[in-house]
């Protein structure tokens, strides 16, 4: 699944234009499944050039300097417009240091924004999902998980992690709020992760993620591997003639060299990026396969227990 | 057929890290022909850096201030250790406004290099070209395609032209040095060219060229379409939903439109320099692939005659 990004596409080339190409999977010629985010999170990133009110957020265009509104029902028409598979309700994600008060505030918040989203929503062949925010208290996560799976919605995101806490705290998250989200329906870790991160998640009940890392750590020359995190630019692969991963069956992996790609990224060549690119998406994938697998054999915890916690291991028995 | 540069690759990875990994074509995985020039032409254009003699080139290399000898006893080397299918001698380029003293000098010396050429390469699979400079000048040019023609040489190259001189001056240097060159040799015309020079140049009797042109322009975002460049950032592309080149066989004008071209490069996406790299250098060889049909079916002057001035279509009849 390929994830869009609504405040983006917004800005550029403006949903307008991805509409009259016939929508994002027309557009970008990708004919597998797409997820469009609700823009929320970019905007609440901008802290500086924002304000915020009952009914919706305005800020100004980092692009042209403009004044530019988004609502829950602004948010849903321009992802009715850009026309991915799944389209995400428009939430307030408040930062990781915001008060109990401020995240009550932004919590009661998004549940009223998810309910205005559900309205404005106009196309049935996207399904449209809730986001559980609640920052790091685990009762409001809780509460607001149960009011969302009252909803009845065809899935569920948890959302306002990986903003800058501990990753300890993503952990507790997720442990107190994946297992009150349906388990029949798809439940969506946001912005992450980590291999830790992912396989914790797992174990806490969660289905799907999108990270920026596979692609993030590309453009920076680095490549995924067996759990590790290794810069082609480094001297020990000048001459490694092996693939990045003798076991990965990407188009990179079968075809060069660690010190092929480690000389297209240091002489700065676009095709070592993408190359990158391929491997890291590839690995990350692979490695959930590797989890499912282990999931369907009964050998989840012994394959990859060693990532877990006590906590998540008597939760995963 | 790929060009490799024998100047950048030795500075980066270094020849022995290619010969290491089995060659130029198991290293970057081509299985199609790969030619490398000498590294005179980059040498010769680092003028504030080098100091030539009989014997080479000495100049400081710009990645980390080492100095570095070149020679053609050594540029042969390195290409022997590269392995390309075509290697080139190497020859002293001098600029665009040198003296016909220094011209004919540098040409002399050019012959005298290719000699040690000849004796230093070791390799019966690789075919080495010889290279013709002369600068502007008509008797200097002739004389030295007369002496190279001597040699029997497995193919032949015109050197020294786009450097900065006038698109007319190629094209007169081109008419009186190529039909002396053997016409049942490959016949090569170096760093050359623009549609009209390709034209141009075909009619006088070359068979090969090298150019920078369509990925340069791709990296600035422009397409070459029906002979003309297109900068896909202009506005008029932003809605529009056609292909490139509706004609086009190349795998973006396959599945992309112009306005998701515009729109990757607006947002200095990578993918966006990838298409049309692609494109622009598949436009360049069914450019190509026209002229030898219409060659082979006696209309070359009726569907390229008006790129021609009055000379060429006289010769070219």
């Amino acid at each position: 699944m390929v994830l869009a990004n609504t405040y983006h596409l917004h800005l550029q080339p403006g949903e307008s234009i991805v509409e009259g190409a016939g929508g994002l999977h027309r557009f970008m010629r990708w004919d597998g499944p797409i997820l469009t985010d609700s823009g929320g999170f970019q905007v609440f990133s901008l802290s500086d050039m924002r304000s915020i009110s009952e009914e919706g957020v305005t800020f100004r265009s980092p692009k042209d300097g403009q004044m530019i509104h988004l609502s829950p029902e602004r948010s849903i028409a321009i992802q009715n417009a850009l026309g991915a598979d799944v389209i995400m309700a428009f939430d307030e994600c408040p930062p990781y240091h915001a008060s109990r008060e401020a995240v009550i505030e932004a919590t009661d918040r998004t549940y009223r924004w998810l309910q205005r989203c559900l309205k404005a929503h106009q196309r049935s062949d996207q399904a449209l999902f809730g986001i559980v925010q609640g920052g790091i208290y685990a009762d409001l996560r809780q509460r607001a998980a149960r009011q969302l799976a009252d909803l009845d919605l065809p899935g569920y995101a948890i959302g306002g992690v990986s903003v800058g806490e501990p990753a300890e705290l993503i952990e507790q998250i997720v442990q107190v709020t994946a297992p009150l989200l349906p388990a029949s329906k798809p439940r969506y870790l946001m912005g992450v992760g980590t291999y830790r991160e992912i396989v914790q998640a797992i174990a806490a009940g969660v289905d799907l993620f999108d990270c920026v890392i596979p692609t993030r750590l590309a453009r920076h020359a680095n490549a995924l591997v067996a759990g590790e995190r290794w810069n082609l630019r480094n001297a020990r692969f000048r001459e490694d003639f092996a693939p990045l991963d003798a076991t990965c069956s990407c188009y990179t992996c079968q075809n060069f060299s660690r010190a092929y790609v480690s000389h297209l990224v240091r002489s700065q060549e676009l095709l070592g990026y993408t190359l990158l690119s391929i491997h890291n998406i590839t690995e990350l994938v692979q490695f959930t396969q590797r989890i499912r697998a282990a999931i369907l054999n009964q050998s989840f915890l012994a394959e990859f227990g060693h990532w877990l916690t006590p906590n998540l291991i008597a939760a995963s028995r």
